[in-house]
């Protein structure tokens, strides 16, 4: 892709042309009208909306081989005049190993498999993001979501191991649950969870349904339909394990 | 089938003719071994298994005519010596109308299809059975549910519509849940009231899907995966809207 | 249920008794420990999270008769002190009939099946909600969703007929999508819209699968599941033709 | 979670000023509207319903590190009024080594993965649990089940090999089928045995669906599938291999 | 397609002309090759096998109107020479009518929804096909089974209502399953039956799964599997209520 | 949307401003960027593209009102210097009538559900469409096939009633399937045909499940199965039943 | 079990003290009512069967460890009368390794991993079994099939690498499909070949889907509703990989 | 099978027996009838096809040895006539060392896990096939759609990491797009780019899902389906993974 300077450029020497009257306007409409769009700044914009939802910089390592992600970190690492968090999803800890060599300060979450850079800790987010999880097997989603709403500058609270079946460790904490601004809600099994969470509170509850269990949990199919036939109205759902989509929304709305 | 009462007879025979010496103990042995097994009385087990079972005589209405229906029925009040309850479980206005020509006293509950005929009033149940459901459009299933487990002689009790969502609705009985000594369970959509109710009690609790809801509920299987994988570990499930079924096993527990 | 002034009363009686020696604070700690919860105000929180929520009275018409809905109605009506618009979904021209004749200003909505009801034009949300569809066919649950998020006290605008098939129709209409506090992206078939729609705006996008389509749409598994897999990071998913889960989470996204 | 005692202190503070004179009535009635529930005695109660059960302590191993097992398992043993057996499932011969140096009674089953503390050999079940299988390779799951049951007090009786393409086989154990209080029945493939089974005897079947087979048993779902659709009524049917929750359910009835 | 005969003409000519020597032999080898394979006899090959088969001429009436039934019907009998039965499967009441019309003889089953026209008597099977089904709701399958097997040839025999939840009501027709040549095994909800029939018999049972049930039996797909997956090895699957593909096969079988 | 000759009048008169000097080409530069791209001329490139794919004008009637089909074919008409045929898919004999009023030339086809408007016979394809289909229940979907590749100008043939179970009917055909030039290959229940035609030819097959069958044939899923594994390589597949797809796409092709 | 023989004396002590008026012909009636009825004969009538269907000694290797299976063969090979041939299916070079040891002439086959000790060369099956196959990766599949139809006493013959993209191949052998007495047809992906060879011969065609291909082969489930969907109607279809289960049948049917 | 000369020399010595008087022309028809049609020069027919279709020899590496991968190369390389070049997809570093020795020209692709043996640079597709894939995930298939259509002798070029969720991305190639003949375009997740390419161009577009994404993608099913829903009408859709698949029917159609 040419830079979107060039295409400014090209466009003002257009423009020049028909200013010098070289060109008449209507032949610079023909030239234009097979301008590609970008040309006429859309990259930038797009560069502004970046900036707009201050998300910070991702990486999905899965896939990827350790020195691709750490040539990826080096690059966003040298666009000095930004402050943002890095964050690398689904990593391991040879990735760790090689992203430690490019930045010291990374740190390495093995139970998520998530690397994060801190460089802000400005809190951008207006409220508290809860992170609400039913057993000890959802804690590594549940981290995930928890790190990537704190590296995208939110208030992150968490609250494990309060599963249904002990409806009375949920209820002991409504102060909390009412207390957030956004609640992301992590379960599987039978991912009953969000239903009884929403019907707590006021706010938006994003449901993560995890794979968690065994046989007819069908590596986490059950939890997602019970969270998509949930019964409480302020229930929306993401993909199954996707505790990193879950932040991104919560933070998304805890900006608004 | 020949009647029971044959075979006694043609076995009875046989032993004569060995008591008379005119058949020898071995040939006998030999004849015995060809009869089929039924002949010496297992039909009368079978029989003595459904008293001990205390099940009311029941007919899956769906599939037959209203004659078959009423043809059953008067089948079964012309066994005057029983006083079983009589069940028809899917049934409709014009199998009710046909039947109540048999017999005056049957009874047509439109909501969930089941006609009864009640001839005895015994109960033999040792506590109660009590059948919880979570939605309005459940209670059809939870109707079967409560009929077929009267109709076998429990006391029953319905405590209709606390879902999760509002979980201070079924919280709010609790003593009534303590004081069941089975539960039956009924729940669609995301099926989540099982694991809270298992949560709350420590007695069997017998989840029963519905079809009840639309999109990924998938006509109920939303419901069943999620209580096939309920974290409370004293739920079992039956198929999806098979109130009838539920009702069955609850009573048959309840007389142990 | 008794009613909460009687609760209160209750306890109000138990600690008069302390207050006059007759009951030592010792004893009525024990009582009030067998007290069910809600008998100290649990349903007047709820009642309070109802009013703070500004949810409109709903109505799932669907498997209720006509007079239960008409009825349900009437209570609402009564309760003059409230000016909560009322909502009747999944409704039909019967309904409507019947509901007419409880209250002179309901309008019906074919297209969608929602009666409504409006006794307050009071806007509460705090920006616009942006309603927009794929195709034709997915008109009506997009209408569903737009009475719905009106009816809570919203400002909503429509966009219909952007699918990504002709992906410029969108791309014209991106200052509206821009503007936008909260976005409700409707499809069918292959769900991509969420998708194109996500990438282009910084705020939440909730993504309704439609059952439009045919053969392995799968009456909407399709798009569910497009949209579950959406490479948006800021895009969640509420069931398939569920125009009004979506505008409830929508509405409570836009109070904050 | 603050202990239950703190929680009865406080509200007997509170009505030891409302004794004294230094609250009125009504302001208590205000402050113990906001305690949270749990305060006033609903742990107590959540404590007694465990001890009714007579549940013995259970530890998921699948996920866990053996420390962590080991951990949990000396926290329970440091109890030493309890006498409750301790069970841990899906484990390995690693977590076993670790919990071994915590408790040398500890027993390694390695057909199903199940350690084992026993600590008390009373039995508390009124009847005789039979475990039946239908394959060898059902006797993992069927050992679980076997193991559970008796570390709960129960009096269990292992039944294997019974499949249903050699009738002769189960029909030869009838008596022990009939003398049977609780059935437990595990099988995969076809999942054909609990209907059988059921047919049998009056008690009520506790189906098990194993994962055991290959191609269109999916793991388990056609027997899973089987068994929901059991013709037999006193069938209920548990998770996908999850032998320990029929125990737990079986256990639960053979205590009524 | 020209006739056959039309081609054996060509080639002849083709061959005189050799004969003749008018065409040299390796002119002709190179037209032969160019002669589309049927022109020598493939379709004579394909009506002895259809003759060697014994199959009835059959019609599924799915999907054509009466009229089309009729035609065929009609064309069918107008082949003189030809004995063969005529079969009308998945028939209406309407296409009967016309088809009556053409010929005076010709039944209808209701039950299956079959159209005979009996013009053989003639039993060419070597034994006798067992057409066994499990509950009541089987019986229009079965029937369906029945009758194609009688129109091709076969001494049939019903045996109903032999499900496996009552095992003793099979067993006491055990000479009758050790007769049979070949099995038809019919059954719905779990489809256990040709399993424990396919274990007491030493001949090949064809199982036909039935729609018949409700929720998880999924329209039969729970039988497809349990049968698929039965534990007997004797046992082989046709598509869901396929009698009539059953009987083809028994037939089939039953000719060798 | 704007008309396009607007928008390029925009640009015409900001360039003339341009030209006149009254405004700097830097600035213009900045009010470009900030015009919306289609504003340059995007719907005129996409109108080029619809003329030059040459596809005809279709209305998916299915949803859609009488009136409404009527009322687009209408809009269509008035634009006389197009002379493109007018396609209405899954349509019905109520459209139609209203259609007919509209434009007395409307054809309709009532065993695909298709109305055509033919107001050119023009061949652009460059050869023949071959619309190759296995049973008498596939033809309406080749019906659609056949009529969309004709309205969009293509030589179109069908050869019906070739499925493999009698390989040899269509193994007769041979040279009408080497002398297309792109092939469409229907089949339902197994849906083996494409693999065999694809083998038989060295064109593109592209490959249309449909929903005829029962069972396990799940509307039509059996044969997209089928069809994405086949074992030739020119084998590409569409939704089931969307024999107007395949014929887009076969269009497609046939004018490269 | 206690033997049969045990069984059988005491019938006969009970008959001779009839014989002998110590015991009256009633008495005796009642006390053979209780006797479990295989007491009289039914495992001997099931040995009966065993030899009847000349079935191998067969082990499912999979899950066994190798001195299980090992010892199963010893004790199969110590009934020095029987000569049945031995068959380990799913088996590894490890079982082999021990199984060598026990008898020197076991035979590994590790394409199919299936060990053979054969210990009968006679040919019991009346005709040729045809094992047909369409790609190179089904011959495991088709190999276990061979070796168990060998095993079993059967003439055998494999045709591979037939598959129906190339139908020329599978023609070319028309001769050896028509001399065949049944046919084995194994195939992956579309699983089309069944309903090809099925159309072109009148024997039984036994369908075995394998697991072959990847994606949306879903492990063998698209063959397998392929072949469920046959258009041939002498297709029956067994288990996803069951060539076992497919040379059982077809050696069950060649005794006939 | 017998070769392609001999059976002509077959055909051959018959006519000659006619053009000798030694055989009458009827007679020569009855034998020739019974030859198999293949004789008669199919193969030969067969052997045309592969050649006009161009495609390269290819070998399916997986489920192959090493050793079997080499000798097919080794077998290929002989007929040293042939100039078509050599593919083996799905092959592994092994693979590639074993072949590496049998010819010095081979090349490995780790990335896509093909082997290329260049033989002929020959360009013989008439225009571009672009491969345009979604994320870098992706990349492995789309290599493997790109040296598979170029060993196919066509002009080919990538066009990577344009995913629908930045859309400018890909907009800002349109000219690319257009440009090209025929579209390969890959995508996992919600698989929703080939709908928005399909309707910037008017050429055919080959969809591949990929198994890319995790929990709900299913191993690629979502991208499937929501290829297979395009609301674009020129797409067509490959197997899961299949990029060898999409580029075969690529360069097939780019060859029309």
């Amino acid at each position: 892709m040419r830079s979107n300077t060039m295409n400014s450029e090209e466009i003002l020497n257009l423009l020049k042309k028909v200013g010098e009257g070289k060109l008449s306007p209507k032949a610079a409409v023909g030239r234009l009208r097979h301008l590609p769009f970008e040309d006429i700044g859309f990259a930038k914009v797009d560069h502004h909306r970046a900036l707009r939802q201050g998300y910070a910089e991702v990486i999905f390592g899965k896939g990827k081989t350790p020195a691709q992600v750490a040539g990826i970190v080096h690059a966003m690492l040298r666009q000095r005049e930004s402050r943002q968090n890095i964050l690398v999803t689904r990593a391991d800890a040879k990735m760790y190993a090689t992203v430690k060599r490019v930045n010291r300060s990374a740190k390495f979450h093995p139970g998520s498999g998530v690397i994060t850079i801190e460089r802000s800790k400005e809190i951008t987010g207006k409220g508290t993001i809860l992170v609400v999880s039913a057993g000890t097997s959802d804690i590594p989603v549940a981290e995930e979501a928890v790190l990537t709403a704190r590296m995208m500058g939110n208030q992150v609270e968490p609250l494990y191991d309060v599963g249904v079946a002990g409806i009375h460790r949920l209820l002991e904490h409504r102060s909390r649950l009412t207390e957030a601004r956004v609640i992301i809600c992590i379960a599987g099994m039978e991912g009953a969870l969000p239903s009884v969470v929403g019907g707590l509170v006021g706010v938006p509850v994003i449901a993560v349904p995890t794979s968690t269990g065994y046989g007819a949990s069908f590596g986490g199919v059950a939890a997602l339909l019970g969270m998509l036939n949930s019964c409480a109205s302020n229930v929306t759902v993401v993909n199954i394990d996707n505790g990193f989509g879950a932040a991104c929304v919560a933070s998304c709305i805890n900006r608004l």
